[in-house]
């Protein structure tokens, strides 16, 4: 294929969200793709992942990551296609896995990219075989180490890591209870996904009717939302309990901290009492050389049927910026990908 | 010695405080010393210890272990003689560690008993070879589990727990930064226990004074006391720090949770970005089979003069309230021991 240039639509962070993000926070526009220089490959986007940690990365408040700078392309895991190729590493029309954004075209040296070309298709590599599911399967696995007869609670029970966590729990023996938004969730975590109980967390009464589906208590709580769900499992946590801590999507959008009183000493003194393991975790920093393992472990489970998969498919790089807003209100069902291009 | 009736005098449990512990909490009765039966040894009570954990026991909220029945002699750790034997295990004479509560006579089935013949004085038993020493050490080497060249924070630095977790750390190669209160212990914390920095939490501006004293943030914080302590230390604890909980003495006598906002949402937000561990434990739950390795360690240590250990020693059980409130205002300096009888 000739190396010429081609139309390059991107988003750039146009402002920082005040609370939640709008769509005018994010400008599309339209330029002349890269070029490919000695060594370097041309990748054209076909599918892009939209993550709730994005709008960690539209703040500049200290994180674990810098932020994004404003007027430059909004960050992502994509799933591309190698245009052009003068590297030795990969060939034109190869699939691979990049972190090249919210664009149509980007020029990469090879490093970071995964070329895929298992039996799975290539845009599960943005989920179940991605970041969102090693983030499920590390966290639970190794930091939640759940054991057989346990109960496991985790929230967002339909989303790209709450689903894996849910059918996790269940492969390891343990009772799995989900807490979703809406009777439609919560059907589909019961039936497709065999959650042993899911909860509608928009019904009134979460706490009584949490203590309900866990009367044994609970022993994880793979802790992704915060928020009034952590308020209803906290009472709820037994001896030794594990607590992942992946993500607070109820507080991202946050301008101030909620009203009080200030429940700090409660939390502090639960975890003293009751001997219970709380722990953050950012799965590239902490398990990044165990992808590959994971990539195996999670291939197999996916053959063999015992973990199903469900993306939330979007058609259209413009339509990342409605689609992003709408995830962090519960608006997506399954793993949230924008298709940018064609195969 | 014949077994005859002694005169035993013991503090029972009046009311159930509300706030701080007041002396009418507390009655003293005088009765007949118990006899020993077949199989049993009469206890004489020559040291009691007097710790924060037993605020708790006189609360009836829900925590690890019950509570202190009203009207029931109040629960505690003690170093005893034997003064009746009619057990094949021990001999009149003898010393052993008991947990025969406030008072100067029980009985015993020789369960849970330690004999005491080390070369250290029998009272070291209650503290830096016993369950505030073993309470530093597991928790900050199991669960803190520092590295040379890190920075270690702990509050009540001169007291039983904070003394040894401090000496610890720079056993360990890290830097120790104590919390204590006044100008008196800062000295003591920094000319005798060998800490890098010691802060006077009474004095202003904590949370720059301690961000100036761990240039190089905080790796691990061993939380015993919570409060404004814990909000100093949180901005500064780093990527991958580790916060063993061992007691929250600042909160003990709390009726309600604080003012607010509630800051739960920022505690776990920061559990999350910097991949932080949280840990409570309870010490004899957690690590009871490690009980000797840990004396033969410490005994090491004593010996070889690498830690230094200071009672507080108090005369006479009548003085044992008292003393006992004063310790959750932090009025003792060092460990706080009763003397209850002769040797």
């Amino acid at each position: 294929m000739p190396q010429e240039a081609q139309r390059n639509r991107r988003f750039v962070l146009a402002s920082r969200p005040d609370g939640a993000p709008v769509p005018a926070d994010f400008r599309l526009e339209v330029g002349e793709a890269p070029a490919a220089g000695p060594g370097q490959l041309l990748l054209r986007t076909v599918f892009l992942s939209l993550d709730p940690y994005m709008r960690g990365r539209m703040s500049d408040a200290p994180s674990y990551a810098a932020p994004v700078v404003l007027d430059q392309v909004m960050v992502g895991g994509t799933v591309c296609r190698v245009q052009v190729s003068n590297h030795p590493g990969f060939a034109p029309g190869d699939w691979v896995l990049a972190y090249s954004g919210w664009q149509d075209y980007a020029v990469s040296d090879g490093r970071g990219l995964l070329r895929l070309d298992g039996p799975h298709p290539p845009s599960w590599s943005l989920g179940v075989l991605g970041m969102p599911g090693f983030t499920a399967t590390m966290g639970l696995l190794e930091i939640g180490a759940p054991r057989a007869g346990e109960t496991v609670v985790v929230a967002a029970a339909t989303g790209a890591v709450g689903s894996v966590v849910g059918q996790l729990a269940r492969i390891k023996g343990c009772r799995a209870v989900g807490v979703a938004g809406g009777p439609e969730k919560c059907r589909y975590a019961l039936d497709e996904l065999g959650f042993d109980a899911c909860l509608d967390h928009r019904a009134p009464g979460l706490a009584q009717r949490l203590a309900g589906a866990c009367p044994d208590g609970i022993d994880v709580y793979y802790e992704n939302v915060g928020g009034a769900v952590f308020d209803a499992v906290l009472p709820l946590l037994n001896p030794r309990a594990r607590v992942p801590v992946c993500g607070l999507i109820a507080h991202y959008n946050d301008r101030d901290l909620p009203p009080g009183p200030d429940r700090t000493p409660l939390l502090l003194s639960t975890l003293l009492k009751r001997r219970i393991r709380m722990q953050g975790f950012i799965i590239f920093d902490d398990f990044g050389p165990r992808f590959g393992e994971f990539r195996q472990m999670m291939g197999g489970w996916l053959a063999e049927g015992a973990i199903r998969y469900r993306e939330d498919l979007v058609e259209g790089l413009e339509r990342a910026p409605e689609a992003f807003i709408g995830m962090l209100r519960g608006r997506n069902s399954g793993k949230l990908v924008v298709r940018v291009g064609p195969d």
